[in-house]
Order: C-alpha cells, then structure tokens, then sequence
C-alpha cells in the first residue's frame, strides 16, 4: 500500500483518502466516503487494495465489515471514464487488470467480509457486495442494480457468476438482462443479499455478527471459507472472461454512444443517478 | 415452417393454427390457443417450432412473451396418445425427435423469452416454461405441477434438470416425487419462477420489461444468455437422457396401467383437470 | 442390524432403543426417543443403521418419515465424548467410520426420506435432515443451527455441502461462520427447509404427503432420486472431506478447550441447550 494515503498516527484507525478503517476487537469496521457518490475509481480502488493487503497481514483483524459515509451511494458503479485507470490499481493486488480479480482475490481471502449495505449498488458496487461474504441490507434504502445490458454489456466484475449461481438462471438472467432497480425486500426474495432488515436495526445487527464471528477460532473461518468456495465460487477463468468480455463490450461503438447518451441524461452525477433505472429504460428513445 | 400453417396477409402478425404472434417494435407477443385445453400435441410442437424458426431469422425481434388464450390452461402436459408424433414434429428444430431438446434449443437461444402465465402449466407446460428464460404468474390462477411422478415417470422435458437448480434438492424432490399442485406464491417462494403477482398488473409488467429489454443492444442479451447458461442451464445430454428415460419409462406396463385409468377419470380433459392433483393421488386407489 | 435391539413381537412396529418404527402401508413412520435430549451418540447411529438397512431389505417399504418423541429436541446434534464409538457404528453401514458416509448413503438410498421437525437440530441434527430427502418443519418450536463455528471446525457430516448448494454461498457462509440459531421460517426463506408451516398442520401434511408418493410407482422413485442427486448432492469425495476435516479439528486443542468451556456451561444438557447459540456467542469470554 502507499503509506502516502494512511494516516498512521491515529491509533486503531486506518484513514484513507476514500475510506476509513476503524478497529474494534478483530472486527475492522470500514466506511467508503469517495464523494460525490461513491464512484468506483482508481483512488477507491486503490485505497480498497491497501486495505485488503494491511488487513490480512494483521493477524489480529478477522472481520471486515463495509458501510457507506453516504446515505444514497453504497458504491454507484465503476468510473466510466476511467476503465484504465481504476484497472491498473487492481492489478496492484493480483497482478491483473481487473477489478473481477481484485473482488475474487477478497472472497478468498481468510478475511470474513460483511457488507452493511444503505443507498445504491448498481454494477461494479453490486459486484463488490456480491463478492463479500454475506450482504445485509436497509429496507428503507437499499437499491441493487446491474446496468450493464442498457450499454449491451455483461458486467465485468462477476455479478453474472454470482447471480446464475445465487438465484438460478430464471432470475439471473433477469437481472442482467433488464437494467432494472430492486429493492432490498426483492433482493432478499431473489436471493441477492442474505437478509433486508429496517435501517435503524441494521447497524446493531451487522456489528453484533461481526464480532461474534470474530470470537469464534480464526482457525474454523479459514476451512469453511475453502470448502464453500470450492463449491459456490467460480473459478477464475469465469471472473477473468466476464472481465475480459467487459473490457472488450466497452470500446464498442454503440455501447460508447449509449454511454455518451446516458452522460448527457445526468449518468455518473448524484442527481442523475437517484432515478437511474428510468433514465436507461428511456436512453433508446432519445 | 410450414407455409401452410401460416397467414402471411396480417402484416406484423404471425397466424399458426395454435399460435396467433404479433410483433410491436422489437417483442413478438405469442398467445397459445389450442383448444380445449392447450395440450401440447403434434399441432402445437409443429407451430413452435415454426414460430423459433421464424423469430430467430428475423433481425428485427429481440423478445418473445409467451400467453395462453385459455384463462385456465397456459400448457397443460403432453397428449400422451400422441408422442410419437409431437416428438417428429419437434426433430424438424433440432434433429432429435424429442421435446427437451426443443425446450433446450429454446433456452439456448439468442431470443429472450418471457413467460406470463395465468392458469395450469403441469408437466411439458411447466418445463416449456422453465426453458423460456423468465417466467412471471398471476396469483390468482396460475398453478404449476410435475404430474409424471403418479405414473412412475420422470419429467422427459427438463424439469429434473431445472428444479434442481432453481429450487434445490429438497424442493426439486418434493415437486418430482408428489406430483402435486403450487400455486404461484408457493412457486415463487419455491424459485420455480421469477415472481408471483395480481392478475391485473401481469400483463403491464411483462409488456414493459419486454420493452425495455427490448430497447438494450441485442449483442448484450447473446453474452448475457451465453455466459449465465454456460452455469445455469444444464448440457445437452442431460435433457438427452431425461427425455430417453421418459420414453422408456411411457411404455411400462405400470405406467399404461395408471394413464388409461387417469384417462378413465378424466386425463387430458378441460374439466377433469381442474383439480388434477387431487384425481392422481387417488388413482391406485380404484 | 443386532437382533437384540429389535422387538419382533409387535407386528408391523420396529422398536430399537431409541427408535420406534410404525408402518403404515408403504409408510414407516419412525420416532427417535434417545432421552434426555436426542444427542446422536453410539446407540442412536446404531439403531439408524439398524433401521435402514432393514427398510431397505423390505419392499414393502418406499417411504420413511422422520420425527422426534422429544418437543424440544429433534436431535440435538452429536455426543462429542464419543466420537469415535457412534463413528464406529456408523461403520457398519457403508464400512467407513464416519456419519457423513451414513447420511450420504440415506440420501442415495431408493426411499423416499421426510422429516418433520419439530424441537431443535443443530449440528449433525441439522445433517441428519439435510440428507432425508424433504425437510418440513413447525414453525412455533423448530430451531436449526450449526454450532461447529463456535469450536474452530466445519460440520463433519454434510453440512457445507448441502447448504452451499441449497442456499447460496452468502447464506451459507453467515450459517456456517456464526453458529446462530435460525427459526423456522428464516430456515425456510434460507432454503434449509422445503416449508415451515403451524405445528397442528405439521403432522397431517406430512403424512398425507408420505402416503401420497408411496402411493406412485417405486420406479419413479428411483429414478427421479438418481436424476436429482446427480445434479445436487455433492459426491461421495466431499463428504469424505468434510468429514476429515472435523475429526482433525476436534483434536485440535482450541477445540478441545472450547469444548470443555462449553461442557462447564451446560452444553450436552437438555436445560443448557435451550438457548444454546446464546452461550455459544459468549464462550470466549469466560
């Protein structure tokens, strides 16, 4: 990691410029806060492969817990305008370019990871809590998304091997093929996220299971992380075409033009993106 | 396709003898009508595969949405006096005379096909529902079943392969050993569609996500399908051997037995069907 | 089986120490009675072996349902003071010492297994009726749970193999990493179960049920059985895995320690059980 963005004077906490990792026990609990919406760009993805290297090599952290500083932005997506850019920070964890990589890298690692998830998850934001352990969500707010297929896309970071693989193709295909919004009772129902529970009990709920898992022997995490993973995590070749594939749809005439139209309808502002599942259903029609 | 079959004179409507389809922008609108009870016999099979053959040559049409004419029948099973038949009809699609390879050549398709179901789809009605890529029921009427089971029958178009998957062990045996009747609630919370809803609202929402869908870059629904099928949906040679060991199973004397008693009792009737379940739990009982 | 433990006097019941078997038709209907809490210890694995070797060997036989004589305990999970003695029974089933070898050969068995739960399954319990072939359950008093976590170790006999596949890895990851205790109706919505439903309908619905698939062809049975578990029981490998896995692990002495903890506070005793995920959350305090 660059010691550049860790603060180090501040005792149990790690502050990054987009998140800050407070450590309580052997739960880190982390908050993203990359305003103005919690795009997924290099800095994020940075700040996010610093984290994931100090925290592992502290064999006194055993949980992460991921919430947003943001009320309506989990993780919005990835930054469009910087596919390159945001790729070669994740090849800083795995060696590849890829964000899918970098995701995968996590859902195998001995960390147990919970997303506490309030406001959106579209694309790339979705993928990430999909590659955590487990997903809790706010009633209230929480919003889950793949955005790709408005832009004749798969999404690149794993949400296809995910989702075929947590609520059957029926469903799956669905998702991926309909840009559409969900909210946390109907991901709960899809099989999306583990559990939707009101706002105002969801902090105490996530914070309770981390640290009860954390009391529980590092030992146990480690194998029953591996043998569900054998079973229900895809392989990397999978991760690695999706990304492939993502890569490759993206430098596509018309997934640029559609790209660009989005762009001038409010795509990747705050207020554009309140609203996004109608302004893509409409992006043809213009 | 035979041209016979079909009325090239109604301009955006295709006219089969059981299926009427007509096109708006990019979504083909197919309702099935063959009457008494849409079972699905030679007729039927032939004019699908027709209708696959057309839809997939035409550039033009992105989305099939799939309705019954019949409020109470969508697909009610096999007619089982006639399999020999349906099955030369399905060989033409895909040169093996057998309805779960037209069921997989479907699902396997660059179309994408939506379900909208109201009334009974039992047996190939509900593993034709399973290939199509999404299926969404009325509340009030829609009622789902594997009635192979209480004639000592494995489903022969796919069911086994597809509720193992979208439901799980437990429930796939369940549903392919009880040959009982779900409706759409308990569907839905089985996985064995995408979502129950009110009658009322059915219609609007398939029409809209078609639409949508519809309007998003056909390249993108080709990966999509392609990448969560190379998870999700099961390899040629498993519908194979269903399909083979249906066959064989159809000519056991045991199974002959129980399907003319059925017959006796009213199989393959409008109005011996309604409450179908409730007849084949009582059948070895006579 | 050991003739001693069975009563030939009583016609057409079974009775073992800690079984009774009562057969109705192709039913049998059996009661586990090893007080004072159903822990799977020596005599019980004994007696299950016992039982199903002999409902095997009688064709008269297609379908078992499983129940507990005990409100609060359905089987509590396994003796672990005497690991090695119930393994060595298990042994003389499929002539490995291991109760994951015993589940799996009931999965793979020609009859058709029910549970109907009610009271408490934890651990090897919660095994016990991932491998029967349907799980129903009462909602005011069934409680699941695995307690492995707790102890640094994965469950021995199947338990990450059924509920990765039955429900996901990120639910299977919150069950396997927490050692919570789940109702049934969050079991259900988990896929755990096929349903929870009110403990006064339990007991007629399974048995109509039971007696409705006994009623079609054995052949069926079979094949349906063979079809599903080729797709979603794990193979014979895995099991054997997991199972090695826990018996290094119980070795292990954090385990040990945790264990003996838990002893000091009431664990393997019918009072100190009854809200056993609660001291299991506090074991590393003491």
């Amino acid at each position: 990691m660059s010691k550049a963005n860790y603060d180090e004077s501040r005792g149990d906490a790690m502050v990054f410029e987009t998140l800050t990792a407070r450590r309580e026990g052997s739960v880190l609990f982390v908050e993203i806060s990359a305003p103005p919406m919690n795009l997924l760009g290099p800095e994020l993805v940075r700040d996010l492969v610093s984290l994931i290297q100090r925290a592992e090599a502290d064999a006194a952290i055993q949980v992460l817990v991921f919430k947003s500083a943001d009320p309506d932005y989990f993780i919005s997506h990835v930054d469009v305008t910087r596919i390159k850019e945001y790729r070669d920070e994740a090849a800083k964890l795995t060696g590849e370019a890829s964000i899918a990589m970098m995701f995968r890298y996590l859902s195998a690692s001995r960390l147990v990871t919970i997303a506490q998830i309030e406001g959106r998850v579209r694309g790339a934001g979705s993928e990430f809590v999909l590659a955590c352990d487990m997903r809790f969500a706010a009633r209230e707010s929480a919003i889950f998304g793949q955005i790709e297929p408005a832009f004749g896309q798969i999404p690149g970071g794993g949400a296809a091997q995910h989702l075929a693989r947590l609520m059957g193709r029926g469903r799956a295909l669905e998702v991926l093929l309909s840009s559409e919004d969900y909210n946390a009772d109907l991901a709960e129902r899809y099989g999306w996220i583990n559990r939707a529970m009101p706002a105002d009990s969801l902090e105490d709920f996530v914070r309770s299971l981390a640290h009860r898992i954390a009391r529980f022997p590092a030992a146990g995490h480690v194998v029953v992380k591996e043998r569900v993973n054998a079973i229900a995590l895809a392989p990397v070749e999978d991760f690695r075409r999706d990304s492939d594939l993502f890569g490759e749809s993206v430098r596509n005439p018309e997934a640029q033009r559609r790209i660009q139209a989005a762009m001038e309808r409010g795509f990747q502002t705050r207020d554009g993106e309140m609203d996004l599942a109608r302004m893509l259903g409409n992006l043809s029609d213009h």
